[in-house]
């Protein structure tokens, strides 16, 4: 998916949410377990029921991985199910030496066909330039996020400010806002006004509101930029809205408030 | 694995290699792939070839994720056919917020078995603690890397020195000698003598000898400690020695080749 083709999305919806599908078996509805694919079966009537009210699906590997292989495969058949027309992002924290991001890359872009993967900068250029090598594909940096652990490394004050400033600047010499984003967490809202100076054109993937804290007004406000700019994560708020049988209809309610909030926003 | 129980495998096998399992289906042997399972074949072939020559096995996931669910299934039989006697290493790279890497360390530890993942610190303290928190089972931070982006965001200064000395320092105080370890590249060979004065207790995971470009010699007599505390990756020298019928045999010869420079330096 293009760059504009994501903005022409979100206007078209008045929604830039992305729900994020981190479907832990263990907190599904329970009536699901009796079927073949429990969590598939979730992920389809949550994707039915919110499709029309966010523009993207983030889909944790955590959450797959920790089932093994019945996990991956759920996972395939999930973003296979995921509408064209939505923005599919893979979020797999990945990154190692470029042969080894080659094939992540090769994973996420070829193999499951999603639009966007999420990587993690620690190893530097070689390890994030194999995504970017993909056209109409989107690399999600790591740049500032939402978790207290933020303060270790990313918060650490460099020579030439902090370590999250410097993976910024550099990452912006190796994309272009058309094939590059980044991850900056909502909890962090005051940084938002700088973060943006740093990098005006370049879309931000915004987890950390609902349960973690963040404020979708303050987020909105401070982080937009005149082609949006923002894709804002919401998961556990929206998909366990409920545990029984009502959850899906109840996951579309939730994602409706937030895109209606959304909309008076934009 | 217990720390005690490693170095008494490396102490009975004089070695201290680790074989990585980087088993790209495109250059394993062509005989192997009217197989159903051709990059399975080709890993328990050299696992029979090489377990008495190393005491460790590193499995780097992305060559796996690549294929998919059927990759992933490959994934699963590998670990469980590795020898109970042999420190199994998922590479990995994961790390996310807290509840995430929970999910993650049970996918590694507990669905697959592993012994050990190696972790990113890029999201700090919460992203790492969930994988320590598992009993005889390692973390295995990435300290300092064997690529030459290791210099974009590792070797940047800090007020406190460079950014890959605070992670050491700071998973110092998550972990123990008893379940965290570090990578440390062997193409950072100048650097081990002050890494090893940061933390001189810490068994490190040192890739990058063979191929890209590390002396086994110059790693050993600068990296070692009293209890050894290196384990030595080495890939495509070993598993890629033939592309013939005989790469098993090869594979077996080269990796007696690595354990017997080895013995000489213990």
């Amino acid at each position: 998916m293009t760059r504009a083709q994501l903005i022409e999305q979100i206007r078209l919806k008045k929604s830039y949410l992305c729900v994020g599908l981190d479907s832990d078996i263990a907190k599904i509805p329970r009536h699901l377990l009796s079927l073949p694919d429990p969590v598939f079966e979730f992920n389809r009537q949550l994707i039915d029921a919110t499709s029309d009210c966010c523009v993207s699906y983030k889909i944790n590997t955590a959450f797959y991985e920790a089932r093994g292989s019945r996990g991956w495969e759920t996972l395939e058949k999930t973003v296979a199910y995921i509408p064209k027309t939505h923005f599919r992002i893979a979020d797999a924290k990945r990154g190692d030496i470029g042969n080894t991001s080659a094939q992540y890359a090769r994973a996420f872009f070829e193999t499951l066909g999603f639009d966007a993967v999420t990587v993690a900068p620690y190893m530097g250029e070689d390890s994030v330039r194999p995504f970017l090598e993909y056209r109409d594909k989107w690399t999600i940096v790591l740049g500032l996020t939402s978790n207290t652990g933020a303060s270790d490394f990313e918060l650490q004050p460099s020579r030439q400010g902090y370590v999250y400033e410097k993976v910024l600047e550099a990452c912006c010499r190796w994309g272009s806002p058309e094939n590059l984003m980044f991850v900056i967490g909502a909890t962090q809202a005051s940084w938002f006004e700088h973060v943006r100076k740093l990098t005006p054109e370049h879309f931000y993937l915004v987890p950390g509101v609902g349960q973690q804290g963040g404020s979708l007004q303050e987020i909105s406000q401070k982080a937009m930029n005149r082609d949006v700019g923002i894709l804002v994560n919401n998961s556990r708020a929206i998909i366990f809205a409920s545990s029984a049988e009502d959850f899906a209809i109840q996951a579309g309610r939730a994602a409706r408030l937030c895109q209606q909030e959304m909309a008076g926003y934009l």
